[in-house]
């Protein structure tokens, strides 16, 4: 296994890397000498990955297992007090490490929890989506969900390490892989358009990559954020840049009700963004129909989800987390926008821009609906 | 109404005390400018003095008010979960700030809530009862309940300011003005030595102070955690030293469900504590009758609560939120004990001992059973 170090402000983590090091992982668990430890994990991942690595990890040390369901709808308060609730009868204690064997959702549940309990003991993330360890691991935010809006409850608190077998994302459906990119490419448009090239010849439709290539893929995510990050750890000033796309995203995945990837939503997302920049004059478009190639490039399909009507998507986006970041009015959201590939718009320290909601309702329905010619009828009514 | 500034390490906040300042605490809360006040209180503060602040409040800007019921239940995470959706409801953003109005119970949950909602937003501490506005205020710890312990999931965060009235400390019953006087005792045992004449001569059995005397006691145990805390900010280092009496107390406090005052459950655990180092070589005899002197004329009744067994407390202690801070034995507890008035036992920098769980059920039995002769004997044989 190789290391990074991710330094955001005066926080500072290890990430180690390797392929088909899983005896690795379980001996750096094991130097952190917890008085225990507890793995948690979903149940697909359970079965592949980390059922194995819990077996390991209990030769040596003692440990605990816990399994929730799949999807989105766990990353809640509710099983967060769940679980620690069983922990704490387990016995968990100041001295013991939680261990996140799985994707976001399981890392930042587990990352609450290991805040939470006892105001904060040690976790680690063990990711197996490509999403998780390009992206989600580079980050001090936990959060869970409340049935109004993703991501709204949570705090900071630091990973004590990210440990990555690649080759834990060779058993993952090719839509992760996907979802993944989605992420990757979010990053070059916003803050790495060195990596453009790239990913302009090297994106995979059948989204079918080497060891190598998933091992510069991690990387190039991870320092993207570093480059970011390493000034704004909180993620609340420069860094809000990586919430590009996730703003229509988050509400997309939402009314999607777990439906649709992560990473899928996001690139709609940046889809919306795009146009409403370009409408607003501020995206040229070339650097518009980047976004549309890259973006086909991963495989998108540039349409609402079945189900997901436009209305429910702008209910949801009256709620978004970034509201109150800026003094927005009830009709305008706050949205991060582009004035050009790697060049975040708005003030520096605040890449926030106010939008009318009518301006990105018309955006979802133009670019998602289907409905281009009808809805710009209506709008010149 | 004058000014206190709480520095703790490099976070300071700073505390407002006068009496009959309703006024000025609104224009405290005013100039901070939030997009939005969210005033959290309970049934009982609400129709004596938050419902008139909230008044008040809400003729000069946006507000909302949530009452919750009464008691040490409502401290948990599923209150936290149902205030926080009903705030996002009712439009919380980044800006705004969040008021909790009562002891220190409502203290915790709106601190939490606080510190969850967008990862941390501001709140305002307005203390009314005697143990919040000299003891619980005076922390950046936030935490609630699980039904397997006190405290056991939280985090810090700062508030940006207290804001007392004294004059709400007179609807106050005198057995919550003797529950607050408990912790000021502890402090005067522990950390503030300086104090104990003053208690000697001022501890009131009818618990009957005037608002110059309250000015007095609330001073002072807001200085005598300062004292600690400046160099102790989590409260992990010395500041262990303010759970003197806690391990014992939430044992009985929660054994008791709700039945008992914390600062009564504290007494109790810190005359078990006394007990402890006494038993121990530790603590002289005039040490130990300087605790019962002081605690009786506080009105402490030294017994424990009806319906509350040994064996509850003992097995409530097992899970006792200490462990963990040293590696304990099964059959050990983690406490914090004195070597006289003023001397806290242990290492400096950890004021712990480890004491067999054997010792503090006998010192359970005969000072808190009245069964004293039968447990001597038991333990003979």
């Amino acid at each position: 296994m190789h290391k990074l170090r991710l330094q955001f402000e005066d926080e500072c983590y290890p990430v180690w890397i390797g392929v088909r090091c899983m005896d690795k992982i379980i001996s750096n668990l094991h130097a952190l000498s917890a008085s225990s430890y507890h793995v948690i994990t979903d149940k697909t991942v359970s079965q592949l990955h980390a059922g194995i690595l819990f077996e390991k990890l209990s030769t040596q040390a003692r440990a605990s297992f816990w399994v929730v369901d799949n999807g989105e709808s766990i990353k809640s308060l509710e099983t967060v007090g769940y679980v620690a609730q069983k922990m704490v009868k387990a016995g968990i204690d100041r001295g013991s490490v939680v261990v996140a064997v799985g994707g976001g959702i399981i890392g930042n549940l587990a990352g609450l929890i290991a805040a939470l309990l006892f105001r904060g003991i040690r976790f680690i993330h063990v990711p197996t989506t490509l999403i998780a360890a390009s992206d989600s691991v580079a980050s001090l935010k936990q959060a869970v969900n409340l049935s109004v809006g993703k991501n709204l409850l949570g705090c900071f608190h630091k990973p004590t390490a990210v440990l990555i077998d690649l080759s834990f994302l060779r058993t993952l459906p090719l839509t992760q892989i996907r979802s993944g990119m989605y992420e990757i490419i979010k990053n070059a448009l916003t803050v790495a358009a060195e990596n453009i090239p790239l990913l302009e010849s090297g994106l995979k439709q059948d989204a079918n990559y080497s060891d190598t290539e998933l091992m510069v893929i991690v990387e190039a995510g991870l320092l993207a954020k570093q480059k970011v990050m390493k000034a704004d750890k909180y993620e609340r000033k420069e860094a809000l840049v990586f919430e590009y796309g996730h703003t229509v995203g988050h509400a997309i995945e939402l009314a999607a009700d777990g439906r649709v990837p992560h990473g899928e939503a996001v690139g709609l997302g940046m889809i919306v963004a795009a146009e409403v920049a370009s409408r607003l004059g501020r995206l040229c478009d070339a650097d518009l129909n980047l976004h549309h190639r890259l973006l086909r490039r991963n495989g998108l399909t540039i349409q609402l989800p079945v189900g997901v009507t436009v209305a429910a998507v702008m209910a949801l986006l009256s709620m978004d987390n970034k509201r109150g970041y800026l003094c927005a009015r009830p009709d305008q959201i706050a949205m991060i926008l582009l004035d050009g590939v790697g060049v975040p718009a708005g003030p520096v320290g605040r890449p926030l821009v106010l939008v009318d909601a009518s301006l990105v309702q018309s955006c979802i329905e133009n670019c998602l609906t289907g409905i281009r010619g009808i809805a710009a009828q209506e709008s010149r009514q």
